[in-house]
């Protein structure tokens, strides 16, 4: 998304530049690029917002090869009851995710579940706020869960929980 | 994709072109593009081939602007416990859901929820089926719960269940 100002703040590696992307007290990605076990504790949050744009729609249609009229073809969708082209469930639950990879545990977390309930279509324009919020920690298990929830204009559209094993040390530095 | 040969045999609109794609006696998308209620039945199953490749990868990373290096770079992901870049889980699962919103039901369905459980990563060069599969049908609310698996290799890498709200009637051809 070449002109979109969230991906133009981002910066590579993960764990610079993204300070303009955070609210309030938010959690920022760890200098290391992912936080380890005991770093974590019920109730840090983490977030950023992403425009939903046709591009983003056309290139998900492209990488999953779900090219459902409902997503690509507004004339279709417009006649369906979600009256108009609407976002991939899953683009938007990838806003999510990457909140969980890239920042909330973020790097070294290992992905192992994930629960979505759709409760509104996405449309073309809106700003999403995709937000991670650490539920509960097995300290044992090394195992946890954190609540997703997905935002337009103040409201719910899509919330869940992700599962993710989370490291107990961090590595050496790589040479 | 457009060197892929799934894709290049897919035709627009969906209801056409796509018996090359399935495999034994799997259900073919309805020639209307969706199956309503009253067409389904427990244990009716479908499915889907799709390569991994490092283009659909870099397609997710940019619709999702997720750019996790676990997915992007390959010799920083070799540092880590997956040795090696690995594909976005919600690109996995996006194989699933295309097979349920365009194959079984297929259009008309409305995705209320999905959960997924990452059981292997998936690499570059995997070749990914996702079956979708009937699991159970409520009647009553028009609810009907399909099996998801994605399998390479004929091991299951992911599986969970997606829920979706099936039209009862199909609408009038449109104009």
């Amino acid at each position: 998304m070449r002109d979109d100002p969230v991906r133009r703040r981002r910066a590579f590696p993960l764990a610079q530049g993204r300070r303009g992307q955070y609210f309030g007290r938010m959690i920022e990605p760890h200098p290391s690029g992912g936080y380890i076990l005991e770093e974590l504790a019920v109730g840090m949050t983490a977030e950023k917002r992403v425009t939903v744009t046709a591009e983003r729609i056309d290139l998900f249609a492209e990488a999953s090869d779900d090219f459902n009229p409902v997503h690509m073809d507004e004339a279709f969708a417009s006649r369906t009851a979600y009256r108009g082209r609407i976002a991939h469930g899953l683009l938007s639950a990838s806003f999510g995710s990457a909140v969980v990879g890239t920042i909330l545990p973020g790097a070294g977390a290992i992905y192992l579940g994930q629960t979505l309930n759709f409760h509104k279509p996405v449309r073309i324009g809106d700003v999403a706020v995709a937000r991670a919020t650490v539920a509960s920690i097995d300290e044992a298990a090394a195992r946890v869960v954190l609540r997703c929830d997905v935002l337009v204009a103040g409201e719910v559209v899509m919330d869940g929980e992700a599962t993710v094993r989370v490291p107990r040390r961090r590595r050496p530095a790589k040479g």
